[in-house]
């Protein structure tokens, strides 16, 4: 059984025990950190990933704000700000030891892998503990663990919000985060990071989450896209009605902010940085992610210039984030190049499935399932070409039950929703705009309308 | 004596010094960070935290330039850049010593506890040093805790700037800026983080300024509205006329900032890092900070759709921020659950006293006196819920002084500004707005009016 | 021979080894950080100011999509993901290897300073390599260099795109902008941080790139401007009409944004934080860089205001950032009083400068060359003023010597550009606006024209 927590702590105390003595023969000498040193530095690496996931919220929010039409921007903004808040309490109320049940496995055991964790709130450590006391002196402060791992949780909400944005009613949008933030995300998650079934049985490597955080966001977002169904006009006459985004500097600024934070998503995700070896392995990381962004960018950048003869920065933007969810299931083993290329597989790939969706007639405002859940299977496929201990069948069998399980669940939900207090705003309301029909607030109440 | 640098110094030097040597007899081996570590862990503790307490100025600014109106901006842009540099450069010149006199009491003395700092400008350690030449080899190193300090100095004023928008002079508010960061907010912080007499005599507990910074922020914004007065119109005819922002987006992008910087605020204020405690300290305070700016945000979501049957975004905006002024007095020794309910009570403060403050026409354009005065003097109250060593007698008392103290002088100082150069644009400037009387200059100049 | 990678390395090296064990007689016993723990903390200081710097470039977005007018901004939202992107292709294809030959010069060698370096594409560290495997295991992995170097070379190119908004078409900038990652850039930083013949054999003194970095983007701007010519109208009749910024909250948000990524960029430039006179170095250069920029944008203020009668915003935030510039040559010998001066230098310049370049009839759109290239040389002498080492003639030659060839090569390629593909859009096009005549996709497009 391997626990996304618990593989560093292992590898770092099996280095750190013998060393503390110097190894006077070698030409450099060399002294390991003290494993006090490597508490603190894979704690840092925490709170540091942390805060640029957390960050990574506001991306989300200035992305979406930006991209939604003007008359729906303060209630895209009260979604976001809203569904973090509720992602932060339902996490730690539900989710974190759903996901971490540390061998209390409600169903399954740690030898079956593992199906469903542990209930209970979640518990940080006691104040000033002392390494004895520590949960796991060998990895890092659980508070530090809870804050970083709270971060994904949140990240995998947010991609819901702008697929369903312009025509969903507030409140059942942010019940399903509850159910998504208490259980869904988490349950699906334990079964890779909490050392479930996949992990155990079928070696499914996802290094950051371009499945186990990115496809879940995805597959959420396509059943409630399907349940609700198009804003009105979108598919009128059959043919594809543009409504452009009211604001691209907004949507911009959200791109760089999520580009920050990623650099925190895949980096922390080393979950150690107290050796050498783990400190050079983030900076590949960090490295890697970076140059995987550009190469969507320029991806889209190139595909949009040759097939519409214009550059269209929105598909730019996507294209970068495309190139950020294909490299998150695995940063580290691909060289600068291969990293540049599966980043810009990922831009291509959404140059051709956003208006494929649209055949479809799934209205997705945002471009979330290209970028999410298309890319972020292909970047789970993709960990094959560079990473030996992956296997083409265990990764599509994981993409597949992840899949099965997170779109089943949450159709369920959106249905129940539907049925029970309606998710979808009535007809006059979308077309007067959500902001004033249902918030009575206007984003720009100053700026005319064109 | 107690002063906020020197305690956790001699905390870890107490730790650090017997232990180089190894553990062996523990079950898991473990061996102290070494000395150098330490210094150099609290040091890169408090360039992140400086570094995202920094980036609050610019929260701030958004937050403040997306609620005034959209005649106004320009002017609320420069005043919260001109402010940061102000306080930036007379918190070098002045406020760095007078708040840490480190035993050079102009007035008191370390017996006494101090009420009076040293007058001098700052002066960091040379380039280069030793351990030996190390100000407090314990600690970490002066520039850092410099640039850490003058962060939170910055803050106060930035709370000012938003309770006083769209009618005050840029000049009178910059003197007054000079005056706050200069004089007022170090010398009342030398009474408790300075080791002056709140600390040593009362026990004042106020781990990261919910009183420090917050409430002397929210006391002289409150003295300047009620000297300054109303915006026109805003109380006509016996009723509350509502001036509704020009920018959400911006004001959340800011509330964003905010929360994002706050990790720093509060995290880096245990100002140690280079321990287990401390390490995990560090991380409790971040899940705390978060949770609680999550438990003010839903407490305010859910107040305004049950009070005006329609959630309003700039109240979730201020719940979060109110949740985390909540959290700010201690935000270590609370559990999870008690964190998120500290800062929920602070999100159902502000839905009440925003209309209070109308009530009794007083007008703070942003809500920064509900945020920053009432939820500063709910932390700061809330510490005797969760940490033992805070008194209820010690905690009002210490509100109470530092309340008269920056309430009475920055009066004063208003005042004097008032007769002497005024405080207050022409009633037609005001109308027609600042930007265009006062700066010549719109912020957004080709976006017809609506 | 220097090598801006190796200095600190060696540094680090010859204090780390000979004090593993503990200095028993000292008042303070002290010992060193583990020479993994120095490797582990100068990595981090790569990657913390790295993801810093990368964020400028979300800064430079955000100041020049609030500063050009309503119609070019989606374009130059564009130009910038396209540049940051390109620059991370080009600068891992070709940059890094050209920079940092290591001893591999094309011409010239170690011994006369070399003046063409290697080429290659950059390669990182194996996974998980131990540190015998480290590339220079007493320095930092080279993942954290290669990412933190890379946003400089970024950085050179967001400074042009500035400069020549509103008329300039895409794909010859984004040409440059390859030639400049790609050569122009590495080449003459070779010079300098890759231990060449600036370096060896004029004593040249540049810490964190006033010149390598600033005046490089601002001599490139300048040759463009002058290829590309004015806006249309910009000096029509004799006059010089303002075309004022379309949204100067975003504009204060990037000079906002730019500040703070500036902690990296000059404080991770000291290379190494693992001992504790680097870690005082650090604090030293954060603390300088923020009373620089204060210094700046105050004497901007009061300029504007003197000169004026009227308070500019924008010269308030190009004064900030003038400050920046200007202490980036030398921010960690100055003291406080000292960096604050010659930030407020800066920000005189700029108020004297940008008329100064009208009056040429030189069209700068957002001030690029005044802020970074005058400054970018004023900062480059004022190291002088308080680093003994600095030559006067040292620092002029090299800033001669640089400016020449960056301005020269960088005119060829626009004279090459302007003569093959031409690189100014149609004057109908610049009339109607980039956004709609070149990319068919307009920023706001719901907000109506005033």
């Amino acid at each position: 059984m391997t626990l996304k927590k618990f593989i560093p702590a292992i590898a770092a105390a099996a280095v750190a025990l013998p060393t503390v003595a110097l190894a006077q023969d070698a030409p450099v000498p060399g002294v390991d950190a003290s494993t006090d040193s490597i508490f603190i530095f894979n704690t840092l690496l925490f709170l540091i990933g942390g805060f640029l996931v957390m960050w990574m919220a506001a991306g989300f929010s200035m992305l979406e704000a930006g991209l939604v039409r003007q008359k729906n921007v303060t209630m895209q903004l009260t979604k976001n700000v809203a569904l973090f808040s509720l992602a932060a309490i339902f996490y730690y109320l539900v989710g974190y030891n759903l996901m971490y049940p540390l061998g209390n496995w409600s169903i399954g055991s740690d030898e079956t892998g593992g199906y469903l964790g542990a209930f209970g709130p979640a518990v940080l450590e006691a104040v000033g503990i002392t390494r004895d006391a520590a949960d796991d002196y060998g990895y890092a402060s659980t508070g530090s663990d809870f804050f970083f791992q709270l971060m994904f949780c949140a990240t995998t909400a947010s991609i819901v919000s702008g697929t369903l944005a312009e025509r969903i009613k507030l409140w059942p949008f942010l019940i399903f985060t509850i159910v998504l933030t208490a259980f869904i995300y988490p349950i699906q998650a334990s079964w890779k990071w909490g050392g479930g079934f996949l992990d155990s049985q079928y070696g499914f490597l996802d290094f950051a989450g371009s499945t186990v955080v990115h496809s879940v966001g995805g597959w959420a977002a396509l059943a409630g896209a399907l349940i609700l169904g198009p804003r009105i006009g979108k598919y009128k006459d059959g043919r594809v009605h543009p409504y452009p985004g009211s604001n691209l500097a907004l949507a911009t600024l959200g791109t760089f902010i999520l580009w920050l934070g990623w650099f925190g998503f895949n980096g922390a995700s080393q979950l150690a940085i107290g050796t050498v070896g783990d400190a050079a392995d983030v900076s590949r990381i960090f490295a890697n992610t970076n140059t995987a962004a550009a190469g969507g960018a320029i991806a889209a950048l190139i595909m949009t210039q040759v097939m519409y003869g214009k550059v269209d920065l929105t598909m730019v933007l996507n294209g970068a984030l495309a190139g950020l969810v294909s490299i998150t299931a695995e940063p580290l083993t691909p060289s600068l190049g291969a990293a540049t290329l599966i980043g810009a597989v990922g831009g291509v790939l959404i140059v051709f499935t956003v208006p494929l969706l649209d055949k479809f007639k799934i209205d997705d405002v945002v471009g979330a399932i290209p970028v999410h859940l298309v890319c972020g299977i292909w970047g789970t496929l993709a960990v094959v070409l560079t990473n030996p201990d992956a296997t083409l069948g265990g990764q599509l069998i994981s993409i597949v039950i992840v899949g099965v399980f997170v779109f089943v669940v949450s159709a369920v939900v959106w249905y129940i929703l539907k049925m029970t207090m309606g998710i979808r705003v009535p007809a006059e309301d979308e077309i007067t705009g959500l902001d004033t029909a249902e918030l009575g607030m206007e984003a720009y109440p100053e700026f005319a309308k064109g």
